[in-house]
């Protein structure tokens, strides 16, 4: 220990006094200094900077100590080429200004950055030429893995990524790609909203749902569905409309909706940012909230709570669910066999707020 | 052009012929296999596919359609140790859960993606690690350039970038670092806020304001602070509050100064979704907006314009501007000798809406 204290002292000799930490690269220090200091060998040192587990936890410690205090900086080109690893994880949504998304970008970021690695972000909604820049980016080995929180059910995943890298579908299925998969009980969530409503006396229900290409508008309105029918009130065909998962959609679709005679007295929205929407279009007909209409969305984004919304929602786990796509992803890039793909499904819960209400006479 | 034709359908015999596209590195098509198709040298091909301007504008043409017919993909990782660029532009932001926040970084990720760049998003707020993060990204090599939209004037940038590689600030801008940067006139919109208070009659107007180290809401209190001077009527310290940008701190603070008797009749909140709390927390105290209380935000975010909301702002224009900062960036990176750091301000307007009104009795 003494002996390193010393040789580091020594390389350190090397450089101005002056220089900031960050200049290491400017001075050089390399896997080979280190090894120098620790007196192992370089490759030893390569292979315990990433982790290997054929390094012992007490060396990968050490090194890592070292090239902490020799202010080392890997360059992550040479490293990737050498490890055909980047470090680098892709995040692709839908809709990035969509509030739902940056809740579950934050969670990934931060689960990842934990551990060290990167993420890119791919925005499917705007991104013209987003399938290109997918399948450069596995094609060419800037990506190690992906997270797809945008897959719909009627086409494969963008970039046939399918057996290239480790992928996890967060929060969308798909029916064409065999992945990992972290979902909500869609279906569950969906006959909640609807138990709701019929035990509030509500009869003209309406139904708001988002693509039909997207297994999470699918799945709502089969749940939600089910139970109408059960309870012998079928939705109404006519009170049914099909949107994006938009403000705007809600917005639109309610105010069509509720220029009908007679009106619906009740609404389920296939997320809450269509909720918000519809809240939106009540009160822009000055229709009052949950007296006239009663309002139920789903995800439960920080905005449903605000004062203004105080929205009625079916809640998904939305930081449980990041975190666990986060860990089934890293569990895959470690493995030496890649395990079968593995679906997770979270339960959902209704959170009442003051959107719900009986139905008016 | 014949033989073009000939010689890459003879490579293309090679493959299976119900391969995707997608499958191009598993072929191995490689800058060689252009070069000979184009019966030119190998480091001709590799120079065009950067863009090196000592190739003509033909070839490089040339090179890029026989490099699309043949599903040429390159290993980004090989190619980023030979040109020392990665293609990615890091974009850090400080907190991507405000929606002012994902707004500019969809505008950024689409502008650096036409032009063949990724972005890899950092996130201020939660990322503990964040400073080692961004340094090892730069130090690395892993980013050819930043954008960086959460600068404070009390420290240095992150990762002490400055230098290493081409920064532009955009929206905040910093006193410690030469760097191109792009903001709005946030003085002036500060003086259009007081303004429009003193012309609707406001005499007890209060601020709330962002983090003092940021220069967005330095500015906007220092152009706020002086037009209600101007009019003889300069700022009451017991009306002044500092929050974070959320719409928790403009809640909070609201509500506590509502409390006051007698109480503000109009708050000036330096960005939107401070001003939003302010509006949930004037509705949780059953007060009319602008019938009792005026409330002006600043940036006019998508959600400003909503019903619920319906906000009376300053308007700064983010997107010209989130492509003004991508255009310095790109700019400063195919430049020969980079230019002399370059500072764009951006004229802000007001939008009126429904809450601004005159003062009550």
């Amino acid at each position: 220990m003494h002996n390193e204290r010393a040789r580091i002292r020594q390389l350190g000799r090397r450089s101005d006094p002056a220089c900031e930490p960050y200049d290491s690269t400017a001075m050089g220090v390399t896997s080979k200094d280190i090894a120098r200091v620790l007196e192992i060998s370089q490759s030893t040192v390569s292979r315990a900077l990433r982790g290997d587990p054929r390094v012992s936890a007490a060396t990968i410690a050490r090194v890592l100590e070292v090239a902490e205090r020799m202010h080392y900086t890997p360059n992550l080109a040479a490293r990737s080429l050498i490890t055909r690893r980047t470090s680098i994880i892709g995040v692709v949504v839908s809709d990035i200004t969509n509030p739902f998304y940056p809740e579950l970008v934050e969670i990934l970021h931060n689960e990842f950055a934990l551990v060290g690695y990167r993420t890119i972000l791919l925005n499917e909604r705007t991104d013209a030429r987003l399938e290109r820049y997918v399948s450069e980016l596995i094609g060419g080995g800037a990506v190690d893995g992906l997270v797809y929180a945008s897959a719909v059910l009627d086409a494969p995943l963008l970039g046939a990524a399918t057996g290239r890298i480790p992928i996890v579908l967060l929060n969308r299925s798909s029916d064409w790609v065999e992945a990992d998969t972290v979902v909500s009980d869609n279906v569950g969530g969906g006959r909640l909203a609807a138990d709701l409503f019929v035990r509030h006396g509500h009869r003209r229900v309406a139904l708001i749902t988002g693509p039909e290409n997207t297994s999470t508008a699918r799945d709502r309105e089969v749940g939600f569905r089910e139970r109408l029918e059960a309870a012998g009130m079928p939705l109404d065909p006519h009170l049914r409309r099909v949107g994006r998962f938009s403000h705007e959609s809600g917005y639109h679709w309610c105010l069509e909706l509720l220029a009908r005679d007679p009106r619906p007295t009740a609404i389920f929205a296939a997320n809450d940012l269509i909720a918000l929407g519809v809240l939106d279009a009540a009160r822009r007909l000055g229709l009052r909230v949950p007296e006239e209409l009663s309002v139920i969305g789903f995800d439960d984004i920080d905005m449903a709570r605000w004062e203004g919304f105080s929205l009625t929602t079916i809640r998904q786990p939305l930081a449980e669910m990041s975190r666990t796509a986060a860990s089934l992803l890293l569990g895959r890039l470690s493995a030496d066999e890649p395990p079968p793909a593995r679906t997770r499904v979270f339960p959902v819960e209704a959170v009442l707020r003051r959107t719900l209400g009986p139905a008016p006479d």
